[in-house]
Formats: C-alpha cells, structure tokens, sequence
C-alpha cells in the first residue's frame, strides 16, 4: 500500500517487454501453429462440425504411441512390477521379467523407485548402459562413470550445450546445427544466447554431409563468434538419413582438426536399410585409434522415446561423455543434481532397453516378435512413403534410411509463394494449413526445421498404421496435384 | 589434421577455464561432500572396512521412501493398472482402482503412458488439479490453463525464474529468497546469472517472516540491481515452520506495493501442529479482494515428492500461475515444449494425489489408514526430534511445525572454529563432517542453507523411522556433548 493506503496503479511485473529476451526468441515448430490448430480441429469434430474429412491424421511428431504402436510386453511387464511390488507374487509374470523387477528395485532407495536416486542416475542401470554400449561398439570398454542417465535425451543436450555456453559478442559459443535440424537445437541455442552456426546438409546426395560445407560454415562464423561445438543428427531428424562410417570418421577427424567439442544425436536409429548400417560415434572414433580416441571430446544422447521402444511419456534417455575434462565433468555431475535425478521409472525403463530379454530367457521369443515386428512394418512404411512421394510430380523424397522421418521437398506455385508472403507466412507454411485444412492431415513445414533459401519441404513421420500412412500419402497427392492446379 | 597431416598439440575444447562460468558458481549442499563421502562411507562398511558405527544414518534429504516409508498401496495400484494395462481385468485391484487407471489412460495419445502429453500437462489431470485446488481452497476457482504441469517442482521453479531473468549490471534480476533458503534457489540464481537477495527468516521467532526484513533487504538491493521476485518457501525447508494467515497477508501487500512478482513454495506442507494450519498463499490472494487478486502476480508450487507420499522418483509436480500476463503465459507454453513434456507416470501420479479415494470407493479405507499413519508418524518425530534436541546443551531446536526438516542452531566452541577455518572449511562443515566419520550420522552443515553470520546450524530430515530417529538423536547428543568438550 502507498502512503495514503491505495495500491499504487503500476502495471505488471512480468510483461513481454520485460522478460527474459532470449525466452521470446526461442522457436518451436513441431509443436506450433499447426499442431494447435489440429487440436483445435478434433474439437470441432468431436463437437459436430462438418468437415471435408472424418478425423485428423498426426503425422507432425516422431511419437509411436499415439499412432497406435503397442508397448514391448516385456518393458510395461518389468515396470509394472517395479511399481507394484505384491506383484513379484504374481504367477502370471514371467521369472526374468520377476529378476529384472528385482535387480531394478534393489539398486533403487528403501527399494522404491519412489525415492530420488543418485543424480547421475542409478548405478546398475547406468552399469548396464556401459555394458551395451560396449556390446554395440564390438569391446571398445565404456565406463559407467561417463554415463548419465537424463530425463529424455532433450535434457541431456540441453545440459551439455548449457556447459559450453560462454562469452560475449565475438567470443560467444557458436554452436554448428545441421540444415534442416531438430528444433530442440535451434531452441536452446536461442534460449541460452548462444550463437547458431548453419552448416546444410546435402540434400542431392541424400542429405549426406560435405566437410567442405562444415569448413565454410566455420570460416564464416569465426568472423563473429567463437564455435566451439559440433552438433550431428546422426540417423538424421528430420530428414531421416543415416550418414556413412566415412563421414563419421571425416567429421571426427574434422573436429579433431578444428578443436570442436562434438555432440551426437544418435537417439534415432530405428531400423536400416540395406547398407546403410549405423555406425556409433564413440566406436569410429576409438577406430582411428589413440591419437582420435584420447583427445576428442564427445558426447553421444540415446532415449527410450524413438527405434522400436516408441515409449516417448517416460522420458528416459542416457549420454555417455567421452574425453571430458575431470573438473569440468565434476562440474556436470554438480549441475545434474541441482534438479535431483531424472525420473526413476524412464531410468528403469532405459535399464530394460540395455538389457532386453536374452535367448534361453522366459521372455526372449515374445520380446523378439514384436520388437521385428514393429522394426519391419517401420522399413515398409519407409519404402511406402518414398515411393508413393516420388509419383507426385513436385514432390521429390529421399529414401527415409534409419529413423521416423521424411523430409520430402516440394515445388510451389509462384501464386501460392505470393500468397503466403502476402499473409506473412512461410510459403510451408501456408502449405501445409492448407493441407490440414482441407484433409485433416497434421505435417509440419520445414521452414520450422531450416532449409535452403528458396526451397520448402515438409516434415511427415511414417508412424501412422500402414493403411491409414497409405491414405495419408495418397490425399496428399491429391492435394498437391489440386494445390499445383489452383495456384497456377 | 593439419597440413602435414599431424594432429595439431590443442588442448581440451570444454575445460574448467573455457565453461560456462555462472555454472561454476553453483553450488549444491544436499548432495555436497558430505552426502558423497557418506557414500564411500556405506562401500568402506559394506567392504569391510572397521566403523565406530554399524550403518550409515540418512538424515540428509527429504526422501521418505529411503528412508522406509511404504508407498499408498492406491497410487502404485493404479499406476500399475496405466503401466501394464492387461491388469484391468485382473480381479485382484478393486473397481475404483480401475476406473482411476482407464480415466487417466483415455487421456493419454493411444492410450498409453508411453505417448508424449501436451506440453503444459494431460488436459484431464490439469483439470483435476483445478479441482483439488479449488477444494483446497473453500471454493476460490482455479483454471485448468493456468496449471501447468512439471517434472518435480524443481522444474516449474527454475522456468519461472528463467522467465523473469533479464537486463544487465543494476538492471539485472534480483531474487529475493529467504535465509535459510532451498538451495534449490540459489543454485538456479547462480546458473541464471541473476542476483540472489537474501532476507532473513527470525531465528527467534520460530522463523517467521518481518516485513520490516524484507523492506531492509529489498531497499539494499535497489541500490544494485532489479528486484522483481519474491520467493517464499512456505512450510519451510530447510526450517520446518509454517508462516502465519497474517504473515501471507502482509508479504501479498508487501509484494502489492513493491511490484514483485510472488513465487510461493508450497511442496512442504505435510503436516499441521495445532495452531500452525496451513494457508495458501492463492487463497490469502483472494480472500484480500480484487484490489490485490486481480493484480498480484503469483506462481505457486506443488510436487508428489513430499508431504505423506514421499513420491520423489516419479518427478511429478504442478505449478499454478495467477494474473500471468497472456503474452508471458505464451511465452511459457511454448518455453516447456522444447522438452515436449514432464513425465507421464510422474503426470498420472500427480492426478491420484489431487484425486485421491473417497468415502465409498473401494479404496478408501486402506488409503486414510495408509494416509494418517505417516502423518501421525510424521507429526511424533516432529516433536521427538524438537524434545531431544532442546535437552542437549548448546543446541536449540525451533518446533517442527509443517514440513520434514528441522534447523537446529548449534552452538561451536572458539576452539573448533578456528581449527575449520584453518582448514577452509564451514565451521559447521567441519562439525557436520566428523560427525559422519565418528557416528555415521548423515546431516547438511547450515551453511548449505545459508544463516546469519556468526551462527551455525545443521539441517536434520525428521524421517528416518521412529526407532532408528531416537537412536541418531542419542547419538547426536553425545557427539555434541563430547564435541564440545574437546574443543572447549
Ligand atoms: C534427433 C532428436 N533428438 C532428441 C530428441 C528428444 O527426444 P526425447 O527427449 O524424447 O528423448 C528427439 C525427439 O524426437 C529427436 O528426434
Ligand atoms: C522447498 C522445496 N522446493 C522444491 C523441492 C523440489 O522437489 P521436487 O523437484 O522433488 O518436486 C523441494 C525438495 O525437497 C523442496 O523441499
């Protein structure tokens, strides 16, 4: 109260001028404008509204279980008895899904995954992550130490970008994204005020990655920042490539070269054509032997919420730090545990992704069908959405080679470009309401995602069951066929 | 490779000298040196190593399942049931626990708890968080679009201080937060680079909260930066009280007339001495008329880690948000998507605790029964802990009046402070340190927590189970008692 007892008549504390700037300038497309309108449309359906189609089709986020995708038995098994423990009890369950209940509850607190675990994350799950990771990368040894089990492989990169954002004006952090990347990236880059660096990927060599394009990238940005981390999508999002062990060594050699701190983003990896095998980043780098492997600096990110798992809502994901300073990793292990721990069940979760059921295991044969399963429906709908794409005259697709995602390019009438420009839109943009608009399907345009100046494309995953994908691709060859027509 | 082909001799990119520096100013006491020396303590014992003691004694962190305290059989039943959802036709869970579980599972994408949630939280769950608050609070209305929810409450904490972080030199932000404080708090301040402004809680009067102390510290705080956010920590941690209906009246005035933004703290309230009801600062808000509920800005918090369930594994939590400016609160929608969302079984877990059995349902019964043992639990080593304490010369204990800490003031001799300033250490550091290494007692020094200059304290959780509670305070009073003399 003032002096004379009234309230002074100030404004808000917290306004759009006056919060944190870097806050306003964050971008997040796959959940944008689109999506909400989407929501907004299966509102209206529900409430009766007329529409040119009967119900929605999401094909905006890479989330396997909303598009129908059934848990693993054996994961949702395990957990439930973790949850519940009477359940051990229970003759229903099979014994390894009982041990591995078990093994879980005994490493966790007063054996609650109630209670907050260390914040690094708990011991023999992050034992067991080191010992697939080993397995994966034919022995190269990873030590449990370097594992950090993380709330989603989101909160992880944030973390490790967090620590390498520094300085000011020309000594700022730049961070080098690849062209189209993953918004999280662009995202935190904005939010911490740290400088982006574009490097793009080719998109006539199948999104393939040129060292030459990386170098002008970082000629380019030393003139005003200070880059010092590399960031690869490797199976990439949202363009769905998976990048040759050449490159991988080429990339490494690189920033081996340019003293850049690399992050990989191998949380994608899914299923793969036909050679094209992915190749981990820790093991081509221990491959090209001690003079890479004892002095570049890495971080690699895995989540439970992508491959065949799809198990998105637990937000379980790992990273294994290779090469980091041991003041600096102190300095992470402290950071961690400012916010406690990540959420023990997606901990345990990650635990039975590391550790899956074994021949000879109760387990093993049900675990296996629906894992191949789910692996082999996901390769069929790769080939499904590059092959009817590629009918479409003005729609060209690259082979989607070892994640969810397509990332097809489109030609757009100059009318249409006008148009959108007019009603200040990304021509994708307008695009792609268009589209949902009128067929009810959910994409997200690429302008969201970066892409070279001039060209537009749009972000489709390949989740959706195989005849409603099949509906999906062909409405939407029709309506870019009606679209090319009407702005021509 | 350089020209020749041979690596260029670079140091490490990410090093102590190169990081983030604001990182580095972050400091974490829960989990400090005490807590990782207690865990080496606990290898040595189990490895054989000889003790004066036979185990190590928790008593660091509010983590009710470590510390033995049984899960509400209703919470895990119905997670159980979301997790593995071919346990709805099993006949063993009762019909409430079902209809709980199908409800929170058709809110989820594809009915699983495996599908990413909208950003801000399950519509159905914000909705009944809404509810429960508008119970809570006789009737006041609650919006389901102002709840967001979060993974723990130290999520929601951090991402409203990160939204308010802004400007530089005197511009920059200043938080107010109380002495002893969370730190939490601190911690975030320190990452956010913005300016921490202590008040101090009155020691004397079973720290309550002056106005006048607020006043003094917001007056020396304009003189250097911007003080725009007053944290309240409400029942206290790591101090135990629960602030008076009038105090909550006089800070809302106090935050009304200085243009703060208020952030309440409110994850603590577990139990109530007589006399010592707890208010919430949203009701106190309204109860005061529109002149202030329509003006005062405030977030407040809520988490599933603390009062009787002790979920701190789940990281479920909710924050409200009361006259948010609509452009920030869009600011915030689109801020917590970047991780897509808090984790679903955290989500879930949050429903039941603002859904919890009612009388007629199947469940109810157990659930009071399970309910009021750990409150009344609670409430006995409450006042244990504050009896014991205040027969031991040298240490006086304020009552434990609403939350699962106490601070008590201990009082060092000359002698043992000197000999831990010599070493570099915290007077009650040093006391805290050898306590662990002579009792196996696990307590955090004061100076985690922040106290006034001259005074020494250890904060105590009151959870450990009633046997074992009696046993540490034995034992902490001949520690003290012998402490004492040796230094004297
Ligand atoms: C390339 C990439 N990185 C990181 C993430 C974040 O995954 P999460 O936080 O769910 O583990 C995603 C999710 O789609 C992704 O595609
Ligand atoms: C006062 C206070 N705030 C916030 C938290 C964070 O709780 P969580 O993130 O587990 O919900 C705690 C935990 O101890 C606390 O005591």
């Amino acid at each position: 109260m003032s002096e004379n007892g009234a309230l002074p008549r100030l404004g808000k504390v917290l306004t759009a001028d006056t919060m944190n700037a870097n806050v306003k300038k964050v971008d997040y497309a796959v959940r944008g404008p689109i999506v909400q309108r989407a929501v907004q449309i299966e509102k209206e359906l529900k409430e009766g509204v007329k529409k040119p189609f009967e119900e929605v089709i999401k094909a905006n986020i890479g989330d396997a279980h909303a598009m129908g995708q059934r848990p693993i038995t054996f994961f949702r098994q395990v957990m439930a008895l973790c949850t519940y423990p009477l359940l051990l009890d229970d003759n229903k369950f099979p014994e390894d899904v009982k041990n591995r209940a078990r093994r879980i509850l005994q490493s966790c607190g007063g054996n609650s995954i109630g209670a907050y675990t260390t914040s690094q994350g708990i011991d023999c799950v992050r034992h067991d992550v080191a010992n697939y990771i080993q397995r994966r990368d034919g022995g190269i040894p990873s030590d449990p130490d370097n594992i950090y089990l993380t709330t989603g492989a989101s909160d992880g990169i944030v973390t490790i970008l967090k620590l390498l954002n520094t300085g000011e004006g020309r000594t700022r952090t730049g961070v080098m994204i690849s062209i189209p990347q993953y918004p999280l990236y662009s995202a935190s880059i904005a939010e911490l005020g740290a400088v982006q660096v574009n490097y793009y990927l080719n998109e006539e060599k199948c999104w393939s990655l040129d060292i030459s394009e990386l170098q002008r990238s970082l000629q380019a940005a030393r003139e005003h920042c200070n880059p010092s981390v590399l960031c690869i999508i490797n199976p990439g999002n949202p363009t769905g490539q998976v990048q040759s062990r050449q490159c991988i060594e080429d990339v490494i050699q690189f920033a081996a070269k340019e003293n850049l701190f690399l992050m990989a983003d191998e949380v994608s990896n899914a299923f793969f054509t036909k050679g094209c095998e992915f190749h981990s980043f820790k093991k081509v780098l221990f491959e090209m032997g001690p003079e890479y492997s004892s002095k570049v600096e890495l971080a690699s990110f895995h989540s439970t919420s992508k491959c065949y798992m799809g198990e998105c809502g637990f937000r379980g994901g790992y990273m294994e730090v290779i090469n980091m300073d041991p003041e600096v990793k102190a300095q992470l292990t402290k950071l961690v545990s400012v916010r406690l721990c990540p959420p023990a069940p997606g901990q345990a979760l990650m635990d039975l992704v590391v550790n899956s059921p074994q021949p000879g295991e109760p387990s093993h044969q049900t675990f296996m069908k629906e894992r191949t399963a789910i692996l082999s429906a996901l390769a069929e709908k790769a080939k499904l959405t590059e092959q009817i794409l590629n009918t479409v005259p003005g729609i060209s697709c690259n082979p989607v080679q070892g994640a969810m995602y397509s990332f097809p390019r489109i030609t757009l009438p100059e009318r249409s470009i006008n148009e959108a420009k007019a009603k200040g839109q990304a021509p994708d943009m307008f695009y792609c309401m268009k589209l949902l608009e009128e067929t009810g399907i959910c994409l997200v345009p690429g302008s969201g995602f970066g892409q070279r100046e001039g060209t537009y494309h749009f972000r489709m995953t390949i989740l959706p069951p195989t005849d409603k994908l099949k509906t999906l691709l062909n409405k939407l060859k029709e309506f870019h066929q009606k679209f090319t027509q009407q702005y021509s």
